[in-house]
């Protein structure tokens, strides 16, 4: 048959045609998924290619007209559902496009992706060696390496892999009041006196959430101020501990940040770690974006200090460019893990099996089932090496360096912070008709300036951008350059795009 | 070039030679792909075929030698990623082998896998309508679509997608004690008094997990007994929130279980519904393996009661069979999920974008970064439409039937329970030798006859079946009928390979 007649044929069948409904049909399963990855590749391709537009913006009740997204009374037939996976893509917003610098988490490694795709073929779960014997094995891999990174004792320290940063930071301060109030697992908190928890004004919003599901509260999560850098203020911090005490509320949890989420400022590690050891405070770094510098001989200095956590959280999704999801919770105190989480669910989790079941991860873990999020880091991790990495990350730093200056010499432009430590440069544009106005004007105008520019980037398609206000300054641009894909070229386009779209506003 | 050169040529090549990092070279990016397709259609063929083994077991020790899972120095080149992937597929354990019945969740839809690849290359974030329109608007479709299977009223309700039933129950517990005691949120425990929850003996382990994780104790989790097919008691249930009303406790949260994970029981909704309403207690149901019956006409009355629920958990990945993970929460209160949720993180998620921004869920969710868990849901769905799902289940309803008349009604078998509610059927095997033991004797050795009989499984490679003891009864095997691939063959294939190991012990 020619390609056009096997499209043809197997456009007519449906699903129960396929594996395993008809085990027998192995040529007409293969030729269906052959199609998907077609349409997958063409959106690769597509997305790879500059002048292709990251999105094709419409209004969510638009949106709705342009798509059926119903489901049918009867099966659809594999024409229609090749169909549907085009036309989803087709209004997908490229988030690997080299010139989405929307989000921290970005890109599509092609080695990274290769390996979801296996991770989804093999569907299995995290919780036994049982199922996952080599997944189970390699996570051990992975998470020893890391601990390397991180600077703890070898065979020190413990880890999962979590849904996401915020889940990760959950299990640090579930873990650190276990460690410090081992009643309130069984007995609730009216055990315990009133505790507290602390975080920089800049941290991720994460750690106050943890507060609130932990029924620890978030009044009682003390924002620390930050420096005009962006960095937890230490000396700050240890009054509002002293103050706290003498309160009569009981500090247990200072989460620092490495790498915050709109500047990408390094809280001072060190002197945030004395102060916690003073106090017998745990000590827990969210280094959720920060972590991956630590594969970069050159710039793992700024997370000097890391290595003294009681526990840190790390997602791989974001600097490291694993697919969504991949992130981490490191606990340094061996067992702990175990201790918090284990619910001696026997009829799952039986000791009586023939291995060794201290591999199994279920009862360390706050879920039941647990997604393979392993397989696409490790591939993609062996793909670069530790050599690759370190190239890769020193690379986006020489263009955050690009960037800076470039916008610092470019008329319209403001640089927040003079010398950014990290991939993030957050920056005002004035556009000619506001330049010139007097102080007070010109920040009421500004506040509005960069939501209208990102509304209509998103309309032409060409670029994104994220902004956001931050207490008293109006609306600025944070820009993220952790896209390996990213070229010098590109940080030329986004600020000539800005400057070709404030030229009307 | 020959298919041969082709691989050869890619063999040597790395990951730097391709997209994007090489944004020329879309060839050898395709190729490299197309062989890793190639190696999981040969793995998706050999779970298919019923004579290829389930595993090759090794113990973890023996594991490690067998696989090099270290991270290297230099970037290894494709070919020697090829080779990984090989490799890893050929000691993991093949999930959707029709004869693998060891867990609820298990089997491979190939519609659905499919799925998995495109989300993988999507590869978004499920935060915000900005960056993931298609999918938040389908997660939006799907709830409605499920919500209205639930019994609620169309509009009502409110649901997010979470990474498992588990994490599932932590938003239900975290929503209800926020419906009840809004100012936890803000003060923590202290504020309130001692709260205390309600579970059947039987239900899921991650109900008390949530109670240690919100700081209400497990102690304060009371298991309710349950009848000798494994459903709650409802008076026993009134009758422990009357007796801790008493002692001074305050009851505000019931989750009954519809579909229990050992024995598949569907605790009496409609009482339990009503008891809540009396003593004015949040009613939560987990129907994370059960939920999946409202889509047959024939059996959803099991789940008769559901629409009282103030909450419920169900798992797509479960009986629906989507691949892991697939899981929502749904909350019947609108606005809830926000209210409980909500961190005002406004850097995030700014409320002056260009679009209605009450189609962003970040505010809803515990977590930041959201995987996208709907899309393979909904393209599997649409591939089999309503009509697809409830031949499907109605399916492996007899199929469930038929086992369980089968080994009634073979030597040595026993069924714990006459006539399973779902598609769980718990039985002892005796092999030969201990037939004729008197009683006492009998069960010693019935204790260890499931795991011996596993672990020959498991070295055989040829079926998996889980097994687990119950209070005062000895090791048992649990069936699960769950996987689309089943046939009445490999139940009778089953019941022989039992006997066959059995002879021996």
């Amino acid at each position: 048959m020619s390609p056009e007649e096997v499209l043809k044929k197997i456009e007519n069948l449906h699903a129960t045609d396929l594996l395993p409904q008809s085990p027998e049909n192995w040529e007409d399963s293969r030729n269906f998924l052959q199609q998907v990855v077609e349409i997958l590749y063409d959106y690769i391709k597509e997305e790879n290619n500059r002048e292709s537009k990251i999105l094709d913006f419409h209004q969510p009740e638009e949106m709705k007209k342009l798509l059926d997204l119903s489901i049918p009374e009867k099966p659809m037939n594999l024409g229609e559902l090749l169909k549907s996976c085009s036309e989803v893509l087709r209004y997908s917003v490229k988030t690997g496009h080299p010139r989405f610098f929307n989000q921290i988490s970005c890109g599509l490694d092609l080695v990274s992706m290769a390996g979801e795709w296996l991770t989804a073929t093999a569907n299995t779960n995290m919780f036994t060696y049982e199922i996952s014997p080599v997944f189970i094995l390699m996570e051990k891999e992975v998470v020893s390496k890391m601990v390397e990174l991180i600077g703890w004792a070898p065979d020190q320290g413990d880890a999962i892999f979590t849904p996401g940063g915020a889940i990760a930071n959950l299990y640090a301060v579930n873990a650190a009041r276990h460690f410090h109030y081992p009643r309130v697992k069984p007995l609730g908190m009216s055990t315990v006196p009133t505790l507290c928890t602390f975080t920089s004004e800049d941290s991720h919003y994460s750690i106050k959430s943890a507060a609130a599901v932990c029924g620890i509260g978030t009044d009682h999560c003390f924002n620390i101020p930050t420096d005009n850098v962006g960095r937890m203020i230490p000396e700050a911090l240890e009054e509002k501990i002293v103050q706290c005490k003498r309160e009569g509320l009981h500090p247990f949890f200072v989460s620092a940040t490495a790498g915050t989420t709109v500047y990408g400022a390094f809280d001072p590690l060190p002197k945030i770690a004395d102060i916690c050891e003073r106090h017998k405070i745990w000590f827990h770094v969210d280094a959720a974006w920060g972590g991956g510098l630590l594969l970069s001989p050159e710039y793992r200095h700024k997370l000097s200090g890391l290595e003294r956590a009681n526990s840190v959280t790390w997602n791989p999704h974001k600097l490291l460019g694993a697919l969504l999801q991949c992130s981490a919770c490191f606990i340094r105190h061996d067992g702990l893990l175990f201790q918090t989480n284990q619910m001696s669910a026997d009829y799952l989790f039986q000791q009586d099996k023939p291995y060794d079941v201290s591999y199994d991860t279920g009862d360390k873990a706050m879920q039941c089932g647990r997604h393979n999020d392993i397989f696409k880091f490790w591939l993609m991790w062996r793909s670069k090496g530790m050599e690759g990495y370190r190239q890769q990350i020193n690379r986006l730093m020489h263009l955050t360096a690009y960037f800076t200056d470039r916008i610092k010499r470019t008329e319209g432009y403001e640089v927040l912070i003079e010398k950014p430590e990290y991939l993030n440069i957050c920056f005002w544009y004035y556009p000619p008709s506001i330049r010139h106005l007097e102080e007070k004007e010109k920040n009421a105008r500004l506040e509005k300036i960069a939501p209208k520019i990102k509304a209509k980037m998103m309309e032409r398609g060409t670029t994104m951008v994220g902004y956001q206000p931050d207490k008293q300054k109006p609306n600025f641009f944070r820009m993220i350059i952790s896209n390996q894909a990213i070229t010098y070229a590109d940080l030329d386009f986004l600020i000539d795009e800005i400057i070709e779209i404030g030229k009307d506003l």
